[in-house]
């Protein structure tokens, strides 16, 4: 096992002021380093390269060496610290492997992360993941590794008040033991003193720097890239000492870094597969290898939003938030923006458009009622009578001279026929009624011609005068 | 470099009756092993573990190794060997890394297969992709691992005409250089007999055999699952030699194995992701190992379908073809199955189902065509006139009792009012119609009144007597 305080509670007893003092007085009272993240956008976020090293690099007693190197752009969209098997896992004191938790993160990349009690699982140290602090150790001191909402790298040891800085707070936030290089130089004696100051646990410390085991770091390069780093091994027999591994990390150009979890612990995870050689055997079978259930991860994935949903309003391509809707904007798609002529300053800009003020409408709220409507973007209909106009913001009518009121009578409550709206049925009734009234009347002008003719009949026919007028004067 | 016949041609000069002639008498004529395939289906395709081994196991002079087994189910359904870079990769001798060829076939595993000349990219000994013969190394006296279409590995030499046998052919076949292990014994010294009667290039031989390097190899184990092996290393400095790979195989319980392509060549690739570690430095940056661009791989897919696409007929779900639209099956989706009835013996299977011969219709053909109807599939309408009854098969009409001729008259050319079928317009100009006459009548019947009462005013009133027999017979 390669444990660094173990048996013993995890972490120095002294507390930062005692790093702060103790440490070479070029420094200061600063007790970590900053730098720029790289921002550049754009494939690939992460370039993973393989090595086989000798290390020393001569000599009778050089040994091979295997790992990995991943170069990480952007790393403030691109980094994140993951609690394992998901959000919750350090509360949970949960376990899983690097390949588990990288799935649910849908990492591209992903390494173990900080240490945790092989007891009980706890996560140990700081965690800040996806900018919730998770884990607070209460300025316990050891080497921190983190991001800033301002892109700022940290690596080095903070206060409890830094941990929780709120004016540019740590977006991630991870804990290691021993910074294997301070600004370009190697700082494990450093690290010994701030990170061990516990004589009882001195042997313990001692060796954990100095035996040959797996390695994990995190460090940057000049360019502001993250850089995470594995070498395989195994404690005793195989892998690096840290004074091998903070050499190695130099000589690749690597600015800050610090030392994460290693032994059985050291794993990286490329697209979801295992890319290393863990230390420690399966349970079912020794003959192979096994990588541990272990707590945090770093993870490097697609360039995430901020917010990663993008408030709800847009979609996450590429780290870039890409509004939906047409009246969201902003990087954060929290801004409602209706074009530059801003409603025209008669209305409200809402996700939908502008809500214009009564009297006006139109996209730009630019258009006066149209005669006939009033009220909110014009959607009410006047009802003045008689011809009367409205007034197009409350709908008030102006009756023309001579009328008074306040609506208009409806012409469908005429009383005349609309053809287009009888059905067939009644068409039949309306038929069939006309045309027994017309038998019946035509059957009555039979009757009554007959009778006429009946009459005139039994008069023998003789001619009877009608004076015209008296005949007009009856009808 | 890692060359079995470096630098003269690939291959030894002479031909498989030497190997057959010469080979251990207790295996008489038979000069390969072979060994019915795996043929589960179901998850996983594949498993790949990872060790770090000692070899020997024990002693000063052991030596750390590192590599992976993949052991594979359904090798019949589950192992391609592919051409580099897709189909034509062996004609246009190109050359492609495994991860771009594993790409192109969606492998789950991929590791490099054959040798290949390094100066022009030609694909070296036998290949078949596929079921498709890429190339004849022409009897070229070397190991070779091929799966046979009823799922027989074959390990071993082989004669050109044991590689031509359309009987039993090769789905799959690649050429190594040494035969590891037959049987479960370490078969490298009569692998030397067998791939290297040339005097000349034995130096060259023996050292391929004996040096450390990276390698790879595939073989079977007892299950019949196939397994995939390659371990790291370096000529000359790190890995293993031919004697080493063969017991460590053996140890693994594997029963036959042929060596394949090694040193700068040896890859494995995981889920498109490089999962080794390659002895070749990269050509940008010597810190770092790339891997080399080769010839073909084995790769490990998810099931395949024989043939692949189910004959257009189906889909290939885990390896199985699922057939569609209802009527084809069989393995291969390549027999029409219209059901047990077959149709009733009464007509085709057709894609869509029974095509019933003339007069019979229905899912199975089993319905008579219904009264009125005729022809193929009962679809063609009867023409007899009059109630003519007509043939179910060819619509010839039987007239009833009096009647003569083919057709009946049609009910629609009578002449009454399809109330259903009158428009708006027409409805209009009835009722107008009717109502004019109605008031024309009702005019008549006023005028006729008026008349007959004027007359009867002129009259003064007296009683008229008007026997009634004499106005019913008027009316």
């Amino acid at each position: 096992l390669l444990q660094p305080y173990f048996p013993s509670r995890h972490g120095p007893r002294h507390n930062h002021r005692h790093v702060r003092d103790c440490q070479p007085i070029k420094y200061g009272n600063v007790t970590h380093e900053v730098w720029p993240s790289d921002n550049r956008t754009g494939s690939p976020v992460a370039t993973t390269r393989t090595f086989v090293s000798y290390i020393p690099p001569d000599g009778e007693d050089r040994k091979v060496v295997y790992g990995h190197f991943t170069f990480v752009r952007n790393p403030l969209r691109t980094f994140s610290v993951l609690e394992p098997g998901g959000t919750g896992g350090c509360q949970a004191q949960r376990r899983a492997t690097v390949e588990e938790t990288a799935r649910l993160g849908k990492c591209l990349v992903a390494q173990n992360g900080g240490y945790f009690n092989m007891e009980t699982g706890e996560c140990l140290g700081n965690v800040v993941s996806d900018g919730k602090l998770v884990r607070n150790s209460r300025g316990l001191q050891n080497a921190q590794f983190g991001i800033r909402k301002d892109g700022t790298m940290v690596f080095g040891y903070l206060s409890e008040e830094d941990v929780l800085d709120q004016a540019n707070p740590f977006v991630q936030l991870v804990s290691g033991v021993v910074w294997l290089l301070r600004d370009g130089e190697v700082y494990i004696s450093q690290s010994q003193v701030a990170e061990c100051g516990d004589i009882q646990t001195t042997g313990t410390f001692d060796k954990f720097i100095n035996v040959m085991s797996a390695r994990t770091a995190v460090g940057h390069d000049s360019q502001g890239q993250l850089v995470l780093v594995h070498v395989d091994g195994q404690t005793e027999s195989r892998g690096v000492n840290l004074w091998e591994m903070a050499e190695f990390l130099k000589k690749q150009g690597i600015i800050n870094a610090i030392n994460l979890d290693g032994g059985g612990s050291a794993t990286l995870v490329l697209n979801g597969t295992l890319a290393s050689y863990p230390s420690e055997h399966c349970s079912f079978d020794s003959m192979w290898r096994c990588p541990r259930s272990i707590s945090t991860i770093m993870c490097i994935h697609e360039p995430a939003c901020e917010p990663a949903d993008c408030s709800g309003h847009g979609d996450c391509v590429a780290g870039e938030c890409r509004c939906a809707g047409g009246f969201w904007s902003g990087p954060a798609c929290d801004i409602l923006d209706c074009g530059p002529s801003n409603c025209s300053l008669r209305g409200l800009c809402t996700d939908s458009g502008c809500l214009c003020d009564a009297g006006w409408t139109g996209s730009n709220c630019s258009e006066a009622c149209a005669s006939g409507f009033y009220g909110d973007a014009c959607t009410q209909k006047c009802l003045c009578q008689n011809g009367g106009s409205c007034d197009p913001v409350h709908g008030a009518c102006s009756c023309p001279a001579g009328a008074l009121g306040t609506r208009e009578s409806r012409s469908r409550d005429g009383a005349y026929v609309d053809f287009s709206r009888l059905d067939r049925k009644t068409w039949i009734s309306t038929t069939s009624v006309l045309a027994l009234l017309l038998v019946l009347s035509a059957v009555g002008n039979v009757g009554l011609f007959l009778k006429a003719r009946s009459e005139r009949h039994h008069e023998g026919g003789d001619y009877l005068y009608h004076p015209l007028r008296e005949m007009n004067g009856e009808a």
